[in-house]
C-alpha cells in the first residue's frame, strides 16, 4: 500500500481469483471455465462489422445483447442489463439495493466475493451458516432483514435449490429483494427467470463465463422487473456507462442466439460431471450432489490442501479454500472435457496408491 | 426507480453520456472519438490466437497490455494498471485515494464525471472555479486539501497546462496526490508520464478511446509509482478482478506497439483542429485555445443550444452542456476527418446566413 491510500481503501480485503499460471501447461480445473469453445456464431460475429467500428464507442445500452437475452428468455429488453462480467453486475446490485440499515444477507459458505463487495461499499452483512450437510435451508432466511444474495447452485458446494424454495422466500417478504446468482444454473438446476413475471422483488444474475464459453469475453446479465433494471442502470451510469465493449456485445448476442449449441455443451458437461462423481465415489471420495460445472469433493486419504498440491505437481490445477474450517478438507474441481477428467482420475488413482504406500 | 432501491442509490446523479443515436446517419462530432480506424496491427491481433481462447478467463493482470504500455513510456509493467476504459480507473482512484475528510478537489468546469463519482462514493468534493478566461490557475490549488483531479487538457475547454505548472503543484505538497487525467493529452499537450520517476504523489490516467482509436474496445491505463498501482489493484480486486477482456488486452497491446501510426493520426487531428479553429474564428466564432481533439466554441449569432439543435437538424451532432451557466453559449465540437469538418463548416456558414436573414 502507498502512504497515500485512503483509510477506507486500506481496510479492503480483496478477492483472490483462482490461479492463472503462465509458467506451465496445466489441465485447468480451477476456475470453472467451459472445456468447449464458444458457439460457432461467436467467431463469425467477431469477424463481422463491429470489428470495423472500434474507433466508435460501444452502445452503452448494449441493445443487441439485451435483445438477444430477452429473446432467449421471453423477456422484454428493458428487463435486462448487461455487464462487464456478472461480477460487475453483482457489485452494482450491492450498491443499488443495500445501504445503511439494509445490509446484504448471504451464506457463510458461498461465492467469496459477496463479503468483498460488502466491505467495498461499507455494508454490514448478515451471514447465515449452511446446514451441517452444506445445504441452504430457506427457513433460515425467511425472517432475515436486508437484501438476500443466493448463489443457486451454490458455490463451491454445487448444491442447488429448487425454484419452489426460492418462491417461498420471495413470498415471505415482498418488500425484501432476493438476488439469485445463477452463474452455474445451466448445468442442470432450475432457473428463476420464469419467476420474474410474478415477483418484482427478484433479480436474477447470470454469466457468460461458464455455460456460454465466454469467460474471456467478460459478459454478464441481470434480469428482473423494469424498475430494478432502472436502478442498476442508475448505478452503472454513475460508475462506467460504456461498460461492455463492442466485440463482447456482438459475441454475447451471437452466443445467446445458438440455443442448440448451448444445450449440447451444458448437457455434455452435466454428463461428464455425473461420470466423474461416480468414479470419485468409487474411489472412496465424498462428493457433494452438484448441479454445477464443478464438484466439491474430499477423500479421507489426503487433506484438501495436500490433494490440491499433489495434483498441481502432476500438472492438474484444482481449487482449494483455506477457510472456513469445515471446507478445508475439500477441493473444488471444475468439470473439463472427458479426456481431462480421465487424466484427473488417473492422477488421483496414482496419488491414492502413493499415500497407501506411505501409510 | 424501484421501491426497493437503497436511499444511497436513490441519491445518485448519473452521468449523461453523449448521444449515441441509431435512427439516422449523423456526422458524429459529439463524443470525441477518433476519425481514424485503429492501427492495422489491432485487426491482426483480433484475428489472432486470443480469439481461440475466449472460453478461458482473461489475464487479470493484463500483462500483455501493461507491458506494451510500459515499453511505450519507458516504465516498468508494475507501474501500470489497465482498466475497462479510463472511467473505470478514475472511479477506482476515487475509491483508493479519497475518503472521509479527504475529498476530491476539481474544477467547476471539467470532466462531468468527477462529481458523479464523488457522489457514488459519498465523498465531499472541493470545487475550484476556473478563471474568467477558462484557464486553470495552479495557484488556486496550492493550498487545497484532498486529492486533486486535473483533466489536462481540460474538458470541455481543451485548454492545457504545461507540465511545469503541474510539477509546481506536485512540489507544493508531497503528501497530497494529484491525479492527472490525460484523456486528451496526445493531440499536442505535454504528458506528465515522465514526471512519474520524480513524484510518488502523481497518478496519470489515459484512455485508448481518443488517440488510440479504440473507444469501442474500452481500454484505459493508470500509471504511477508502484505503490499507487498496488492501491488501485487493491480496489480492482475488490470490485471486478477480470476487468479487461481477452480481445481488448490484445487490441490495446497492438495499438501501443505502433508508435508511427499513433503519431500520424494524432498529428493529423491536431492539424485539422488548427484549420477548423482558424475557419471558425474567421466566421466570428470565439474558440478557446485547444490542445485536445475537440474545440469549445461559441458565436454571438446563435445560442449554444440553438447551434447544437440546428446542426443536428442538418445531420451533424455536437455536444452542448446545459450548465454551468457560463458555458451554455458554447458547443464542444469533436475534431473529425477533414471532410467531416468541411461539412461542419459548410453547415455553420449556412446557419449563419439563415440567422442573418432572420435578424
Amino acid at each position: 500500500m502507498s502512504r497515500l491510500i485512503s483509510q477506507e481503501a486500506a481496510r479492503l480485503a480483496p478477492y483472490t481469483p483462482g490461479e492463472q499460471p503462465r509458467d506451465q501447461q496445466y489441465i485447468k480445473l480451477n476456475t470453472n471455465e467451459s472445456p468447449y469453445p464458444p458457439a460457432p456464431g461467436v467467431l463469425a460475429a467477431l469477424a463481422g462489422a463491429e470489428r470495423e467500428r472500434l474507433e466508435l464507442y460501444s452502445d452503452p445500452t448494449c441493445a443487441a445483447l439485451t435483445q438477444a437475452a430477452a429473446d432467449f428468455y421471453g423477456l422484454e429488453p428493458d428487463q435486462v442489463i448487461a455487464g462487464n462480467g456478472s461480477d460487475e453486475l453483482l457489485s452494482f446490485a450491492f450498491r443499488a439495493f443495500c445501504g445503511a440499515g439494509r445490509g446484504p444477507v448471504y451464506a457463510d459458505i458461498t461465492y467469496g466475493f459477496y463479503k468483498v463487495w460488502a466491505q467495498f461499499y461499507g455494508l454490514e452483512p448478515t451471514v447465515i451458516p449452511l446446514r451441517e450437510d452444506f445445504s441452504l435451508a430457506v427457513d433460515d432466511y425467511l425472517d432475515a432483514r436486508g437484501t438476500i444474495f443466493l448463489a443457486n447452485p451454490n458455490a463451491p458446494t454445487g448444491i442447488a435449490l429448487p425454484t419452489g424454495e426460492i418462491r417461498r422466500l420471495l413470498e415471505a417478504d415482498r418488500a425484501r429483494l432476493v438476488v439469485v446468482d445463477e452463474a452455474y444454473v445451466d448445468f442442470g438446476a432450475e432457473s428463476c427467470v420464469p419467476l420474474i413475471r410474478d415477483y418484482d422483488n427478484l433479480l436474477v444474475v447470470q454469466t457468460f463465463s461458464k455455460s456460454r464459453s465466454l469467460a474471456g469475453g467478460r459478459i454478464g446479465l441481470a434480469m428482473g422487473e423494469r424498475a430494478l433494471i432502472d436502478d442498476l442502470n442508475r448505478v452503472k451510469y454513475s460508475f462506467n456507462p460504456y461498460n461492455v465493449n463492442r466485440l463482447s456485445i456482438a459475441a454475447g448476442a451471437a452466443a445467446m442466439a445458438d440455443r442448440a449449441y448451448f444445450e449440447r455443451c451444458t448437457q455434455a458437461v452435466a454428463r461428464t460431471r455425473e461420470y466423474t462423481t461416480e468414479q470419485l465415489r468409487a474411489l472412496g471420495f465424498t462428493v457433494l450432489p452438484s448441479k454445477a460445472n464443478f464438484i466439491f469433493a474430499k477423500t479421507e486419504c489426503l487433506g484438501g490442501k495436500e490433494l490440491y498440491r499433489r495434483l498441481k505437481e502432476r500438472g492438474i490445477l484444482v481449487r482449494h479454500f483455506d477457510q472456513p474450517a469445515r471446507i478445508t478438507d475439500y477441493c473444488r474441481i471444475s468439470i473439463g472435457s472427458p479426456k481431462q477428467m480421465e487424466a484427473l482420475l488417473a492422477a488421483i488413482r496414482a496419488l491414492l496408491e502413493e499415500s497407501e504406500k506411505e501409510a
